[in-house]
């Protein structure tokens, strides 16, 4: 193992537990390890392993014990409701060795009794109650989006236990602003080591990305270099290791993401949590623009996608999904002649869309798609996965046909399809070759 | 433990493993571990706890180690890949103390070296040929959506270990067409003793929905229920285990749902992999019947989610953005008087944009949204979360205003806005009592 790689033993290590037979039925998504594993990461430390275990009697003192001292800091998520089954202050305190004790804060337990009354006609129950206690010796975490209270303490000489409450806005809540997440840095960030960026491309497949840095990825190197293809996007993460005394993580981390801009060069669109749509937002808002939207397979999702950017309103202001021929002539102007001659999906009416769509709405720009999302709907000519795409704007007006990745269902058609009718849109707005 | 707990030693236990540093860095979020959980629940298999692991040199053998002949299952996602950091195979193999060898299929190995000419100009590497390798005595499971082939094997003599692919549309098919769920069946489904179902509902709290089934939570009980709240969703869990020889898990399965059905009256809408859209499809394309839908806050949601039904082309034809209230009077004919006198938000506009869109599409049905989904754009008399929702259709046209939850943010506000006009749709087409 090269001094390179972090996982040497100078970063400081984590565990995530998940707790909840919820989560081991299948009937919610665990999205808290995803976002803590995340959130670790960017305060310096190397997450090794993610458990999720039941709600029975003592499972996770089990697991408590098997790590405690093993690993500088343990995350748990759920277990802290007013239910039977929420046994993570029990199983804490006997990991402990201490009684459970009410939240040392003035007014903890009495603005939970209150807030009990709002809905109830008879006093909180203790169960209730018990969401404002904690293992004896611990720090409370203040949850301002929920009831349950988080708390840390530590565990053996070496462990740090952040215990938060499951639901994931008040997971994150209690993390950022509850006292965890400054907890975490005053212990490990000022002597952490490690710096993380991700670099986000669209337009070329995953094999086609990796030639262009295949001599970046180097086993156990630094920074040490990761792709992940989604269905609408290929990332790059870096992860970079301080080399002292001359090598800062995070100067090492910029250079190497400059380096990869250069190499992708147009492929490059956005780092870290921008997306294709807030890319498009905040390029709009810059330009002073606007762009409108004609919609037929991907049914909404293009607009969604634009308008789950907060602020979009200053750039967007009309959507269309026209799903019928009928829609798509009477909401767009798109002659009939072009159904019977080309198909409703066809370059041709994808571009009137775009035109049309632009026209009414008066915006400077306008994006257009029209496609066969399947299962259905599919023949030998245009196969399920066929999606035209047209863009029409200040100096830009052309459409293209496209063949979606069809195997992997509707759901990743759609999502390619509006990947790739943004990506039109950023290359129209930046002058950058035509979407081919 | 009471002999009714599906923790009981006659249910077959299984554990879940997911692999890859992306997982661990929070780059990719993990699904498979949830549709796992839930594809072995459903094959009577309980999950008793789920790992994420990285693929550092030997530390899916030391997990396998630790586990082997102490649970029935283990299934494996990821490492399959043909990068160097895939492995499974490797891992796997030494676990076994045995060798990798080539997939004892006929041309597996030709068929991959022609994938690889495809897209390059010399002969595939050693690395990519690997992907149709397995441990020597494992059974070959086939990826019919990618190159990386699957194996299950026997660990000790008591588990069975199942390794997939980690893409989750790849590993889901080798899992159910590759092979895998087959055998899995005939292991252990005929022995089984569990049935699982879920019931959703919408229109009121958690609170309100668990009042009406509180004498059948049991702690220990069989059925064992549980409750997920959602941003758009309730859901019940039943969990039944036979109780022979009078009771087969199936039969007491189906009488508690239907007594749950009976309990929760119209609060009740749909089960197990139906969702409110998918209802919405149905119930119309029973009725032969339309929908048109004008949005603003929600940008284009609830089309997206009618349209992302299969088949919802038949009951589907328009959908509007209107995003400004220039839009909404240019497309819906809303008065422009009304947004002086009441403001775009307000139950009077959201009426008549859903007049509009009924007398412009020419639709049965249409639903109208409009509302303040932040984070900025709340007011003192319209805080963030105030949405106004209409339907308008053959006998029924109203309109309400509702403060959703908004302290959850922006995704979920619109999330809840498309839920309750999708719910209006469901109590419309059923003559249920309007939505409050």
């Amino acid at each position: 193992m090269s001094a390179a790689n972090p996982n040497a033993s100078s970063v400081p290590t984590a565990v995530v537990i998940s707790i909840g037979e919820e989560l081991l039925e299948g009937r919610i998504a665990d999205t808290n390890s995803g976002t803590f594993a995340r959130e670790l990461l960017l305060q310096g430390l190397h997450v090794t392993k993610m458990y999720t275990v039941g709600d029975g009697i003592g499972e996770l003192q089990a697991l408590l014990t098997q790590l405690a001292d093993h690993v500088d800091v343990i995350l748990t998520t759920g277990g802290l409701g007013p239910t039977a089954d929420d046994r993570t202050r029990d199983d804490v305190a006997a990991s402990l060795g201490v009684q459970v004790i009410p939240i040392p804060v003035d007014g903890a337990v009495e603005h939970l009794a209150e807030v009990y009354k709002k809905y109830h006609d008879h006093p909180a129950t203790e169960a209730f109650l018990a969401q404002a206690s904690m293992p004896a010796g611990a720090e409370p975490l203040r949850n301002g989006v929920g009831s349950a209270w988080g708390f840390m303490v530590n565990l053996g000489t070496r462990t740090r236990l952040y215990c938060l409450p499951g639901p994931p806005v008040e997971c994150i809540s209690t993390f950022r602003d509850g006292g965890a997440s400054e907890d975490l840095e005053q212990r490990f960030r000022a002597g952490s080591s490690l710096a993380h960026g991700v670099l986000h491309t669209a337009g070329a497949p995953e094999s086609v990305v990796e030639e262009h840095l295949r001599e970046l990825i180097i086993d156990g190197g630094n920074p040490r270099l990761g792709i992940t293809a989604n269905a609408d996007k290929v990332s790059i993460s870096v992860l970079a290791r301080s080399e002292e005394p001359t090598e800062p993580a995070e100067h090492l981390l910029e250079t190497t993401l400059q380096d990869l801009q250069q190499r992708l060069g147009t492929l490059w669109w956005g780092r870290d949590a921008q997306t294709m749509a807030s890319i498009a937002v905040e390029s709009l808002q810059k330009a002073g623009q606007t762009v409108a939207v004609a919609e037929s397979c991907t049914g909404g999702r293009l607009a969604a996608a634009i308008t789950g950017v907060a602020g979009a309103s200053q750039v967007f202001s009309h959507g269309w999904v026209t799903y019928s021929d009928q829609a798509k002539q009477q909401q767009l102007q798109v002659p009939a002649d072009l159904f019977e001659q080309f198909g409703a999906v066809s370059v041709e009416v994808a571009s009137a869309m775009a035109r049309g769509a632009r026209q009414v709405s008066g915006c400077d720009w306008a994006l257009a798609i029209t496609g066969i999302a399947g299962p259905g709907g599919g023949t030998e000519e245009k196969p399920v996965g066929t999606v035209c795409l047209a863009i029409s704007g200040p100096d830009t007006d052309y459409s293209i046909c496209r063949l979606q990745f069809a195997r992997a269902g509707r759901d990743a058609i759609q999502r390619q399809s509006v990947r790739d009718a943004l990506d039109m849109l950023r290359r129209g707005m930046n002058g950058l070759p035509q979407l081919s």
